[in-house]
């Protein structure tokens, strides 16, 4: 293990991110807040980070362990710094509250702890949300964008960061490629925010509600969410957002080289826009005259699949109360999750793709046992390798899904509002179902279970295996 | 495929289960009850199964393939026959209602759709709790006992009805082995009858219950079920031999043998035991004073725990009203079950013991990608096919976990009725929460939900792939 390399790749992280909470301390100057806490912190996070940077490293080689340590080690060690601010503002007093929602906010959860949202500070609200954006596309490639790193240093870092089966560079240079991820993120949301001042939106909130987009996050700065707005044209612009940031960004790539035609044929965004269609259309004829009949139904029906598959968590009504199967079609929305290469979490369309091509193998397998058989995705034979690590993967999200309940069950709340508030987390949604649910809060549970939460969408958002590493002592023996 | 093979298997499955529809027909003569339900159905099948029997096949070679389907079509039939013994008697007038309680009594997850157990004519309960002792060890296992069958076409039927991730035979003819299994299955059977006699249960009683315990199945002549009789000798009785036919039956075998120490070496037995402690233990502490406090407490947590792991799905109390942490644990029981190569049902922990391992060793090989690993169970190196098949299955079981309970949404009952229900019959339980919990029914279910479930039983019951290869185009294509 090559300590002294993750030391200098973690000094940098912290004080890339000390200057990136400049921002809301200029935030607070306009909206004259005091910008004190986020001075303080940025201190204090260069200060760290200086004293890493003096570690220079012997060898400049890494392996996928350091990948993984590196980006596991720099979402904890940022949740806890920015956690910080809240704190020290007195927005969020209590430190495990203010590391509960910082981890949602990194993760692109959006799961909020807080009584009332519309008491914090508007600096407390722009940090809140532009974490969305950092942890959306990765801030190690954020870091990559800005800071020049060596190739075979940064892909391992990137496997480890950027959500899916198989990661691939789009050109060449990692650099370059996480400029170019950088490049649309920015654009799009860019434009979501113009479309949504359109809107009649005010300013600040609308680049709050673009950040919760783009980073598929879900933190609002209106207690009802974007039900507040009861405006179709906003739910229909971010309905469409919502569904664009859950995409493969390589697909966007593709079309900005002029191949769009070869990436509609997208066999996984091909299944995603058909599991988004099949869901909204069922959930609609499922709802019957909750909001008036069939095709006004669209409109939330539409609204909620998008958000849970993209697993942004914004609401605009409490489908707590929908009828048992649009509520099952959604929870099994949360599990599958947006396209791998998105800013989405779950499991992953790709993911699930490979796990049914995998049953069908071993149907075929066990009718045949010395045949040989093949599966294809995206018109590339699958290797076996890769199928084992999804079937792991799987294996493991349902581990941590049951051994998570299990903890914070001790608390006692009812049991599918437990249930489903630690699948939300894992998958990195926000809400869950009933005291969990998008009228409900995590608020109410103990410190423990906060934390146990908090761990699950570090894994949930890190596809487990960083996080996962940290624990293991073979990762600390040389 | 050998389909003259498979007419031939299936003519001898519905003989021999045509002459041991006379058992409840003798019952009916004791009880001065009509055994003409009875009769007529062991002449239709006797029908049906000499004309099968005239299909003489011209090879005698059959594959895994044939071995599926005739354990799939077997269980199938039985079920569509065996239900009709209700249907005349008028105990169940309703064709598909007796199928799902003939389906649930053969896959031995005994949940029940009927409104009053009570009510039924003896010769009823008799016949429904013997589906459960035919179900339990195997209905194609007990024609192999009584009927001689070449070594080469047994084995593929024994691995396709005997749950687990590796099947092996005791002694080298299958034939032998399907006789010891019997023998010490009756014995067992036999004893715990004669235990529960001497705790003032009546007879009749007590081969009911002994059947139910026996195949794991849970089906009950009392609505109260073994709540009823509010005795602690009786309920310590069937505590017992609920974990005993939870057990590897391979393990009674070598006790047998005289290898008693090794048999306790055995790292899926020690688990189990391991996981029935702790469960047992801290439901009991989690219950609080519900029974007077913890030492009170153990009497109905480890009575529950054991029901619920060896899926017998007997009760003594209405756990749908413990806290949410014992709640939390049955239902992660319900996932695990038993062990493999015992009558009960679930994932099995020998398989839960695999995917375990199979994660240890994707942490390992990301870790190191090019290091050689190995995992041992029960002290041999598991092979990479045993840990695939292992892992395709547990996404098997989810994939129709979450499609089952999308059919089953449909009917509108609450998500945690539903959705435990669903677990419940896949693992082949019995009761799971709320309205389909211990003091509920599956009565109110529509009829498409209740084939849904049937097939969840079946589908469990046989481990996924015997049933799912019926729908397979590629099986009947020669």
């Amino acid at each position: 293990m090559n300590y002294r390399m993750i030391a200098q790749l973690l000094g940098k992280v912290l004080c890339t991110i000390a200057a990136v909470l400049l921002l809301p301390a200029v935030i607070c100057l306009i909206y004259r807040e005091s910008p004190l806490p986020f001075l303080v912190v940025t201190l204090a996070m260069a200060l760290c980070g200086a004293i890493l940077l003096r570690f220079k490293p012997r060898m400049q080689k890494i392996y996928a362990a350091e990948g993984f340590v590196v980006v596991g080690l720099s979402w904890i060690l940022l949740s806890l710094f920015g956690a910080l601010p809240f704190v020290l503002s007195g927005d969020i007093p209590n430190y495990i509250d203010a590391v509960f929602e910082t981890v949602s906010g990194f993760t692109t959860t959006g799961a909020s702890n807080l009584p009332d949202i519309e008491a914090l500070s508007r600096g407390a609200v722009f940090w809140r949300s532009l974490t969305h954006f950092l942890g959306g596309m990765g801030v190690l490639v954020f870091i990559m964008a800005v800071l020049p790193m060596s190739g075979s240093r940064s892909i391992h870092i990137m496997r480890a960061e950027v959500p899916g089966p198989i990661v691939g560079k789009l050109v060449p240079s990692a650099r370059k490629t996480a400029i170019l991820l950088y490049g649309i993120y920015i654009a799009l949301t860019f434009l979501e925010a113009i479309l949504l001042i359109c809107g009649g939106m005010s300013a600040f909130d609308s680049v709050i509600h673009a950040f919760g987009t783009a980073g598929t996050g879900g933190f609002s700065s209106r207690a009802l969410s974007i039900g507040y707005y009861d405006s179709a044209y906003i739910d229909i612009v971010i309905t469409v957002f919502m569904i664009l940031f859950g995409v493969n960004f390589n697909l966007y790539y593709m079309i900005l080289l002029g191949k769009g035609l070869e990436a509609l044929k997208s066999e996984e965004l091909r299944w995603y826009l058909g599991i988004v269609f099949f869901a909204g259309i069922t959930i609609a004829l499922n709802l019957g005259n909750t909001y008036g009949g069939f095709v006004s139904n669209l409109r939330y029906s539409f609204f909620q699949v998008a958000s849970i598959i993209s697993t942004t968590g914004f609401g605009t009504a409490d489908f707590s109360l929908w009828p048992t199967y649009s509520k099952w079609v959604l929870l099994l929305l949360m599990f599958i999750g947006a396209c791998a290469g998105s800013t989405g979490g779950g499991i992953k369309i790709s993911r699930i793709l490979i796990l049914g091509k995998s049953i069908r193998l071993e149907l075929r397998k066990q009718l045949r046992p010395h045949s040989v058989n093949l599966e294809r995705l995206e018109g590339r034979a699958i290797n076996e390798a890769t199928i084992h690590s999804a079937l792991v993967f799987f294996a493991c999200y349902f581990f941590l899904l049951f051994l998570g309940t299990l903890i914070v069950s001790t608390d006692g709340f009812d049991l599918l509002s437990t249930f489903t508030g630690v699948i939300s987390c894992l998958s990195n949604i926000g809400p869950g179902l009933d005291m969990t649910g998008p009228m409900g809060s995590y608020v109410m549970f103990s410190p423990l279970s906060k934390i146990v939460m908090s761990l699950c969408m570090l894994l949930g958002r890190l596809e487990i295996f960083p996080i996962l590493m940290l624990f293991s002592p073979r990762v600390w023996k040389n």
